[in-house]
């Protein structure tokens, strides 16, 4: 796949990895392009956050530069240093102004980033120029096991995004980078609310682990190249793109076997109904159960009851695979060897009926594996 | 080990564990002793926490039923029942009020208690009475590898409690069955006071998977048959009991190979601090970073700043096995070779600073290993 017109970017090897694989890119646009972007609500920001906060509210880049392998979080002066080195050296080579490049890291906290590969790696991007998407989505990978890219056409323009996060993934901001490119030509204003109102259905509702990163990062580029659109048709389209990359990034979560789509229903309002869903998708307890292909609907209940949202037990129904295994708080009549069968299957839907209002929400989440722990034990992040 | 002055239990196997072993059983006291309790915070309550409400709302007991195997949890009213008829069918044996017996489950949620099982069971404790405190201790576990045990004296007067729990373990009420008896002579008030304390200071304390339960029951039954005894003293005493049952269960906790002892200090407030040091506590990442003996302090600030307490990130100092791995927010001078060193220990201790205040809190848990996972996708709670 190729990116949006006017969009170009780079990966090249500069050794951050250890396994020596591409780990530090640059995704640059050939004209301003307007920005929007939302990043970690974890009150611990690495310097590249920080940094990139800034550049997301003058409202306009010229590229970002990202690199895995080191997260430059809690790195302190220094960090805040090395990031701003990078938005320097990246606008010396794309002839720009340093405040209009974004930066992002992923990879180990607390270390302090190798300033002279980093800054050579960047340096070996002017050679490595291409249109082609993978190779950026590749150097953005951390424990993923695969490139997370996704497309959608708005009109004539295109909107083309890659992804990265397989742990660490929490509701309020996935933990994660994004980038987003398009040609289409969006006010300021508009592609702000396009992206939140994006994330807040795709990004904000998923949940690997219920850790929230430091170094989260969506951001979006629009450069007009491809000239005006419809906001609506726009805002549509970015949906579908970041709904793919969050599905992308639940599928592949460290160690999970299958994925599962929590739909809370009957709920007084939006809110109850999402703190409802996450409550469920982030108890460990009913992660493993799924792990364990247990239909056991007792833990359901009891993460319900726990959430902190206002139920009333005895209204609580929940399905799994078809079968209603809990009515009015109790046992119902559904068939538990059919829906054992059905949590066999790679995607698995939970419907719970809080019977309290007509607000919905869905978190989607992966089951907890003994592979999850041990990838965790034993890679430092 | 003997129960106090004036109380006796008995423990049988009524056939509702699968394995065949001790699953129910009776604690009694000779007299009527005052009562003070404490339940899950839970929305969802199991039949018998709403029951034993009651009881603890009367504060007066003579026994308490107990069953393992079976939570009589999501059972709707026919649950209700079941525990009242355990009351009665208690209350017959010792010719006491029905509303003078407390009563409490534990085991998988969502499955109609046999009842018939239950009351043969009940009947058979008329023959096993005994002082010794061994056989119940063991009646209640579940996934609980070792009974949990301990005693403390106030004058001439005994406290000995007994507890159960190793899975969904999380703050605000440990979950976890607990009965204590001793035969000072202590007040109501005084009575309900003292086990406030001793619970906010080790049961409310510990996590082991940050799930909590809809069956968590502590009881404190206090028969006067020692005389009285001094309020400060008998409080003292019985947080010592307390913090020992609490200590025995994260210590027990499921697949857990090494405890873990979060002290938060620097804070602003208590409740800051206590929520800090939860927040990393029930962090998966932590606990699995735990498991494999990473000293992996990053991830410790991370849950620091997604806990939602008011911190500064520029100002936390983590300290782990006496290393200071992070000071200021940055990397410290600390040696990570022999801070992983100490992570190897079968008690580790976590020092964090806010840098903030002079109020502390400590929360202990245990590392997250592959095993729990096995033990909770496999076993239906």
């Amino acid at each position: 796949m190729r990116w949006p017109r006017g969009f170009s970017s780079a990966a090249v090897r500069s050794g951050l990895k250890p396994s020596g694989t591409l780990d530090l890119g640059v995704l640059a646009s050939d004209r301003p392009a307007t920005l929007a972007g939302l990043s970690t609500s974890n009150l611990v920001k690495a310097a590249p956050v920080r940094v990139t906060q800034r550049v997301i509210d003058a409202g306009r880049a010229r590229a970002v530069v990202v690199n895995a392998g080191n997260a430059n979080a809690c790195t302190g002066d220094r960090g805040i240093e090395v990031a701003e080195m990078m938005q320097a050296a990246t606008a010396d080579l794309l002839g720009c102004d340093p405040n209009e490049v974004a930066v992002a890291s992923t990879g180990i906290i607390g270390v302090q980033m190798p300033t002279e590969l980093v800054r050579e790696g960047i340096a070996m991007t002017a050679d490595a120029t291409s249109s082609e998407v993978l190779p950026l989505a590749r150097a953005i990978m951390t424990t993923d096991t695969r490139p997370k890219i996704a497309e959608a056409a708005v009109g004539s323009a295109r909107i083309v995004g890659i992804a990265k996060g397989a742990g660490m993934i929490a509701p309020e901001m996935a933990t994660m980078l994004c980038f987003i490119a398009t040609d289409a030509q969006v006010g300021r204003e508009d592609l702000d609310a396009a992206l939140r109102s994006a994330a807040s259905n795709s990004f904000e509702q998923i949940s690997v682990d219920g850790c929230m990163s430091t170094n989260d990062t969506v951001l979006l580029l629009a450069n007009g190249a491809a000239g005006p659109v419809d906001p609506e048709a726009f805002s549509a389209a970015l949906s579908a793109v970041c709904a793919s990359l969050a599905d992308q990034i639940v599928s592949d979560g460290e160690g999970a076997t299958k994925v599962i789509d929590i739909f809370v229903g009957g709920a007084r309002d939006l809110a109850a109904a999402r703190r409802c869903a996450r409550s469920v998708a982030d108890s460990v307890l009913f992660r493993c159960a799924m792990n364990g292909g247990d239909p056991n609907w007792g833990r359901i209940l009891s993460a319900l009851g726990a959430s902190g949202a206002d139920i009333d037990p005895d209204r609580i129904a929940v399905r799994i695979g078809g079968e209603d295994l809990c009515v009015g708080g109790e046992r119902g009549p559904g068939d538990l060897a059919k829906a054992e069968a059905a949590l066999k299957a790679d995607r698995i839907r939970v419907d719970i009926d809080l019977g309290m209002g007509d607000q919905a929400a869905k978190v989607t989440t992966n089951d907890l594996s003994a592979e999850y722990v041990r990838i965790n034990a034993e890679y430092t992040t």
